[in-house]
């Protein structure tokens, strides 16, 4: 119990998970070739060696223990503040395991419920934290006919289901969709994918199981081949996590392990704790990329001499303003938290949901201004194997030099990047990764809908026009 | 001294300025109809008898008196906070009167060049404050061909320009566009419309003279004819303000009302001392006018019956998404607020300038919203008189019915606010000012590219990058 | 019989119609001062006598007459062209006209129902052409709330409606909306708005009856006042038309003149036979208005001797890639135009939809190019009279100089034209009339739907897919 | 002579010709399985044995011989109308090779200058036409910095210059670079990438020479690995090509290959012969996307049981506006061809700029929209070896089910291409394509500028302004 080395953790993975990737089932990930950047990613969570990260990664529980950052329930701005910058350092398997965090948001609603449920939320919480275990949201179901309710569907299981129940606990059917990390966590913790109406009882069931739990069977898949040169490939050489195509083939479930077994008038807010949150993480990642798409965009603009070419500098200012208003929206966010009844600290909500969508509707445009900059050599550019080749390199040396100061080798990284990021494998799923992660557009209108104060606005409107 | 009445404000302005309007010179503005709107406008602002205005609208200065609180110097974010509610409660007129504030932040800068300037900056700011004046911001120039440095143009006085210099002071010749309230205000603040070189040396002028100095003579201009309908024109009928044309026909100017008269290497700042609060400025009111646009979007809507439709809920939700990330930006512009060397506290130039960017870049788009959702009656609806004529009132009554609780004059009055300020005159002057008002998108972005963090930017472009 | 002067048009004008504007029943519209200029405006079209013009605007008709060409009906890809190049030149009132021309393209189909129907149809058609009338598009009912049918509105007269059937001829009681031209027409010609359901039977009803019947009242409104001076409102003080708010009190249509009454089935063909030739005229008018816009960029970019800066070369160049675009589509629309089975000839439905939208959807944006080239005197410029107005005119003279060759004068016009069309009043109205002209977004992506070969690009995109 | 099979045309490709790629030096590209790929695209071409694609792929020439069409100089808008269609079926190796065909439009103005360059480029069109040749277009230069001209760089031979002339030829030294397809040529076609200033004249050179000529090194890139599955990558399976950074290190150049050397004022007329035929085929294959693209929003939006959602048709509408556009201006600009004095027709030049812009500057918005309505699946969707794997697949099987009548595997392979187009590698690099190829969005701004007719765009606002 207590924190996990990050070889503790990588041992832990070897538990008979069953595991698919590329038509290979893989039953010991932590020696697959796949799995090598993956789990390095998530092992780096596990670095509290140093002082300094030890004290952004981790917290003294109340409890007397030290756990993971990741497992604090906000209390204060400044515990939110401390949150947002330990999400500027940590891997998105990290990320996700706030999922318990962010269930504990809504344990006082369930427990005017169900008590029981409340307390298997708080013991789960406990159990994650106090273990230093990793959990993935497991929340998109695979729901076939749009237009159709769960029941409605042809195959009742195209939502996930409660097949039985016994006295000893439940069993489900049913598949999860683009569940990130979930072949590197140790929980999967399953909530209803969207608020369920009377006739959808069985529907409306959330719970948390170990990852290797009899049944439960992960097709990964992931944009990145298993090996990438981190040359040529900066940012995706370093940065894979397989997202999972999670089957539940009859799993059973214990009680003391549900959190929700049939209350539908419960199944909304467990949807929507998580989507604040997972926005959040998206925001915080989106300020961080915006400020490293301005760099790139100057210094690729700088490195051909273009810098004081208005159009270029136009193209740079928008990525500027797009990534200042990312910038002071999070910050509102952070500074305008809200408290729930418990006390628990959040971001504002409406903020996070305009600022994410602002940062998907836009994401398209803004790699058009990055690739308007970086112009063909983006895409044309020859590999570091040929500039390492002694024959080929001395080409590329002598005619990719461009303003003084600047190295052939420093402008092949920089448009290695952008390629990369932008106009590459790991740039392409970028695009859908920004738009669609914690919800498309469309979930963001909604969520401010919900949350803007349309009376404050009608009555200025009315006030007004004299109405 | 101190504070003026509203009736005293009138009474000043009979001071024999040369004023013209619509080809006619008017003597006396105070009894011409197409001033009635503009002043009483400016007089509102002279409310201070009521506690709650006193208070919002008036501080004690350092010598005991009480002046109007748009020339108290921000000392502290609070104090910057109130500036920025006072805004939202004032006019146009008293705003621009924020000049003498702000040359208070380049008087240190001008101090070190020539000390009697800095004296002059103070003793003018005095001067206003407790004289309880108004004044205009004077600075942009005529320009003639732009190509063109100021001492090339076929005419040297296409920008305001020394002509003579004597014991007593200098003489000015030139002419000033866009002076916003020029014919409201008892002084002219003049500055230089930008950085001046070696070669312009009779071009780096600034200084203060009253509005009826000989030789100055202002050409009006609004976008309203004298008498607008309220009913008809909600917003339009009640805030009208003249831009003046302002000439300078060899006009008189003592030194000890002198701020610049040749030190080309101060023009720059003079220039820039302003733009920060006329943006500031700009961006209070776009936040203001993007919530009503909310509301009345959403108005509309419902009016229709149309708030379940998807497209009109998206529509909305862009309209929110305008509004509240004006909103968020410019808190954080007053949160992360800058000391000047001497103390002074103003908003953040980055914050501001790419919010104020974000702002009109996307004014006319967000129209398209208003105007998509508003629909043909935004411009067809017959006039107030037509529903108040009995024959023909009955048939608007009758056929303006939709759903129910919402009377057909309710509707009116929301279509004809949104006709007034999207679609009409007004409308359309203001599409024009949100793009142009302190300066256009091009002065944004240069402000974006000289206050923004590349050097950081790039290190992390680059440290990502490998390189 | 046969074609008009513009006096015999005029004198027919005096027949009692009942007209009302701004609170006022206007007894004589030929003799009101609000009424000068767009019977002006629709006198034009009567100008038959020099060759050229006759030649353009009228036709010899089966019988041997003349009549007015917006009563040909294309038989061939170069009546069509014919009939555009007249578009180019006529007034929105004898384009309305065309509504007769339209009819007879569902003649046939309304004689499969009904052959009496038909017959009228015909015989109104030849009544109009034959005698040069004028005749509305009386389309857009009042709606109430759009979430309800017709009949379920709480008022069953916010959709027209046939309150009585005789042997005579039927009553209908309702409310017509943004009816151009209705008070300089002398036929109102009635459609169904929208198509009907089985339960909205006496919603379904067509007809023509002169504008001067017992119990139509037509109430008007425009962007305009009375009188605007052409110095300064160059385009608007020539082109005003008033939109019609038009009620049916209780009024009598003899069987024949009605096209349809009850049978639910043709309505909405009824409907669309307009639409197409609606935003085909909206198209005409958007490739004109945008070449001047293009021209009007230019030059206030030259003007101010800035047609070298980048920046303001992208701006006009995203407005000639709009012009070209549009010029392009309409071109398109014809040369690959349609045949009706029975034999009318007619512009491309999905070309003409896409272009409109094209048009529609990116006019504001345009607007924000004109915009940011004009700068702040597209509305500060003071007016006419004080440009003649000798004291002030001679500053203007002097400061409004720039580039050689360029008169203050032209500088003038030239601002003062881009005011008027797009930041004035009738420039605020041309944004919603760009938007909602035809129908808004929304009605052309239903027809876009409609007539795109759907089944093509799925079959090539799954063939693509390997599937 | 004549036609060559693909057998021929592979076994051609073993000429000694150096070539690197991912630092490898290739001897032989027809057994290297990076060329495996590329070389059966550009195979494809020498498919003439079928009538049908006898027919289309190739004409008889004026010495009776068979040659590849895209060899055929248009010299009516119904060569050139097959030509379009030609262009529909011909790869990039194919379609570069019609650069012979651009150079015989500038040999009248080259012959004025010097015949001796005119009959080489007639000599080795015929060369090249009727032995079946490929060539590559060599233009961009390493161009160094931008804001130098070509003999003002530190380097000399960042623009490619002759660095030796004799009796024989000239000596050339330099690296082109995005040179699509050099490796899968015989010729190499080399032009001034800009017009050339007087003291630029060693830079001012254009010839041809093979592929294997002494001194010639290309370093091939693309956007993918050499072997792609095609369940996985539907489209980028089939269809890579390298692009070349082609080094030409003292290569020899006899003079009779020699189309320019040293005469600055033809290098921008070279410059300009490729930039419209580069981007008429831009425009076909944006035609032929864009109506892929619509389909496959349409059939990701119907497998979801998503078609009647208004967003969702949102979406698709605009991509089916986007696709339109496209087509239209193409159509335009086949039927509003333009003749050179010596009767070469070519697409007119105005309407190919306008709809590459269009086509560019919307892309990756339009992209937006096809992401908006695919979904997180598009980049989590399990591989085909998990859904040929029994275990994996059946689960696949089972909840990838939707709507009735669409199977699993149906679903996969339209998300696939979705991917493959637009979230991949390939998509990635389509992004930077959409937008580079064929010069960016500057090159054709100005091109609109160049050949817009502004004159009468001027003339017709200056009369509208009443100037």
């Amino acid at each position: 119990m207590g924190l996990k080395t990050a070889e503790q953790y990588v041992a832990s993975l070897r538990d008979g998970r069953v595991t698919y990737w590329d038509g290979e089932r893989i039953d010991d990930i932590t020696t697959h070739p796949r799995f090598r950047v993956p789990i390095a990613v998530a092992s780096r969570d596990y670095a509290y060696d140093d002082p300094k990260a030890a004290e952004l990664r981790s917290f003294t529980t109340e409890d007397g223990g030290r756990a993971h950052r990741i497992y604090q329930i906000p209390r204060s701005e400044a515990d939110l503040a401390q949150r947002v910058e330990l999400m500027y350092h940590t891997s998105i398997v990290g990320l996700v395991s706030g999922v318990y965090m962010a269930l504990m948001s809504v344990k006082d609603a369930v427990a005017k419920v169900n008590p029981q449920y409340a307390a298997n939320i708080e013991a789960m919480y406990r159990h994650a934290r106090d273990n230093d275990l990793r959990a993935a949201e497991v929340i998109t179901d695979a729901k076939g006919d749009r237009k159709r309710k769960a029941h409605e569907q042809d195959d009742p299981d195209l939502y996930l289901r409660i097949v039985k129940r016994t006295d000893e606990g439940i069993v489900v059917r049913g598949a999860k969709l683009h569940i990130t990390a979930a072949s590197l966590c140790h929980e999967l913790v399953v909530m209803p994918t969207k608020g369920m109406r009377q006739d959808e009882t069985d529907y409306a069931v959330s719970f948390s199981i170990p990852v290797n739990t009899k049944g439960v069977k992960i097709i990964n898949r992931s944009f990145a081949p298993a090996e990438l040169n981190e040359f040529d490939y900066p940012a995706s050489a370093h940065h894979s996590i397989p997202e999972g195509f999670v089957v539940f083939d009859d799993v059973f479930v214990p009680w003391n392990r549900v959190f929700l077994a049939g209350e539908v008038q419960l199944a909304s807010i467990f949807a929507q704790s998580l989507g604040l949150w997972e926005r959040t993480g998206g925001l915080v990642e989106a300020v961080r990329m915006a400020e490293i798409f301005v760099g790139l965009a100057q210094l690729v603009t700088e490195q051909q001499g273009k810098d004081r070419d208005p159009i270029a500098q136009n193209s740079v200012a928008e990525l500027i303003s797009y990534a200042e208003m990312l910038r002071m929206s999070l910050d509102y966010a952070c500074r305008h938290c809200e408290r729930t009844p418990s006390g628990m600290i959040h971001p504002n909500v409406l903020a996070v949901n305009v600022a994410k969508y602002y940062y998907a509707a836009n994401y398209h445009q803004m790699m058009r201004y990055v690739h308007d900059l970086g112009g063909g050599l983006v895409i044309t550019l020859p590999l570091e194997a040929d500039f390492r080749n002694e024959e080929s390199g001395q080409y590329l040396r002598k005619y990719l030099r461009s303003v003084p100061g600047v190295e052939a080798e420093t402008r092949m990284r920089v448009y290695n990047l952008i390629r990369d990021l932008t106009a590459d494998a790991y740039g392409g799923w970028q695009f859908v990764v920004a738009l669609q992660a914690g919800g498309g557009l469309n979930a963001q209108r909604i969520m401010m809908h919900r949350t803007y104060n349309m009376a404050a606005a009608k009555a200025k409107a009315l006030a007004a026009a004299g109405a």
